[in-house]
């Protein structure tokens, strides 16, 4: 169990090291750029968490987070143009929705354990370790961030804190089976999502034609 | 006089939700991003805050402040028509600016009683409490960051905790009098601003006509 | 030694600020907006890295720093004609240079006597002590931010600070000399990228044509 998630983290951290410079290579990057896109995109919201809980930055102690991400962002670099390719870019996009899943609830049950602001704390935090380093990779890119966008990313992964904070509130000691289950509600809601190219569903939405008020 | 400046607080967390909802749904917005808006805008200023004070983030036992402002986003989102009138756009305007009056204040006072870099600290302090939040709302939204318009808002918020922090290195004793006098400041220079349309003149501004050096 | 090192800090400090107001001035600023700039650019990296380290901030214990990044912030202002003239501006980033030269060793050799996170940590927190408040006010200015461009500024602080690395690990008792090395090497590397306008080559790039997977 450990074991395993540990491999589905290391699985998490290359796909988002991996989906950032391909999302920021579009402008045009060096290597070095790539690099701090790729690490940043990887621990930036875990970091942003471990801050906001007192906590010790997790990856000063789990340094293979910073190798791992560092050595997906060169090979990212470099076989550009085998990784840009349409079938790996959707490989990568799928492996992206398993270190979502896992590092939102990893995140969130981080939180609850240290009884951190229940029962909303452990969902703020959950969303911000899952999409915090995305963010991070967005506005230092210049790109539009991806809570602006359409793309179902950050919806999934709220459900799944939300769902995560459910079902630790109502049983506490079935913590784990919390976990997995919530894990498999956002993996499987994310990969929905990039399957059928779901989008955020108009009544969900404000259209954007108002004026600034 | 503790149980107005927590009423205070609620009103002004209810405007900074509200407002950060109008201010982001004229570029299309889901309900999930509406929420975020909101509550980053409201807790974002003195997250950092406390953070750099080396201080328990405060909305971990005040969790209050994380369901008004998630309430007052939902509101905001679904009662979009009603809200974004005239009428009630100007009076969160003037909401907001107590919310900014007494966060400032609050911000610097905090940082003053726990000695941190007198006397500057707390102005620093001051301020990133009341604007922090909507900084962080616009770079996520992509928006002209607020520090960029000509609008009066940092300005009221910098005078007022400058005035703060000179009214305690001269009478420390009469501290709660110039929290009170100071949020007096703060809110009507910005309800002058709002009520007048007042811009920052032109002799305390560089034009931007110049090249880039 | 030390006079001299918190010399060099002073003079990275005014520089910080100084190119930062000059920075920012073509899109129009006030004087509020260059003040906050100019000090954000000068402490931003520092507090970053004091953050992730669990240290304290350094500007609560060093005030100077927001003393004279606030002065510098000041003067630029007011006398921008003067300031922004080919040859000031010129001798300013040739300051910038032994500014982010001893702030990126500086930062590096703090994460190291701390032993975070080696040898990756260090590398990591010297960039971001370097370069941090340049990024926040790149975003807050909503200027493309420099990890963007193609100017060599933050390639030779990461040389910089892998050097510093390899030769702590080599050679711990050398601290002091590894250190005064590699800020001779990250001003050096810089200056001549100033000099004759170096860019980042195209080998080391992947060129910007390619559509956004």
């Amino acid at each position: 169990m450990q074991g395993l998630s540990e491999a589905a983290g290391l699985v998490g951290t290359v796909a988002f090291a991996a989906t950032a410079v391909l999302a920021v290579a579009p402008r045009g990057i060096d290597l070095l750029t790539a690099c701090v896109m790729g690490v940043l995109t990887a621990i930036g919201g875990g970091t942003v968490r471990d801050l906001i809980l007192d906590q010790p930055v997790f990856w000063a102690s789990e340094l293979s987070v910073l190798w791992v991400s560092l050595l997906a962002s060169l090979v990212t670099f470099y076989a550009y143009r085998l990784i840009a390719r349409r079938r790996v870019v959707a490989t990568l996009l799928y492996l992206d929705a398993v270190g979502i899943a896992l590092f939102a609830i990893q995140g969130a049950a981080k939180a609850w354990w240290l009884g951190f602001g229940l029962p909303l704390g452990p969902i703020l935090l959950g969303v911000i370790t899952a999409i915090g380093g995305g963010l991070l990779r967005d506005v230092l890119a210049g790109r539009e961030s991806l809570l602006m966008r359409r793309e179902l990313y950050a919806i999934p992964v709220t459900a799944g804190c939300m769902g995560y904070a459910a079902l630790m509130a109502a049983a506490p000691q079935l913590g784990n089976l919390a976990a997995v289950l919530c894990i498999g509600l956002i993996f499987g809601f994310r990969a929905a999502a990039i399957r059928w190219r779901l989008r955020v569903p108009d009544w969900f939405r404000l259209e954007g034609d108002r004026p600034e008020p």
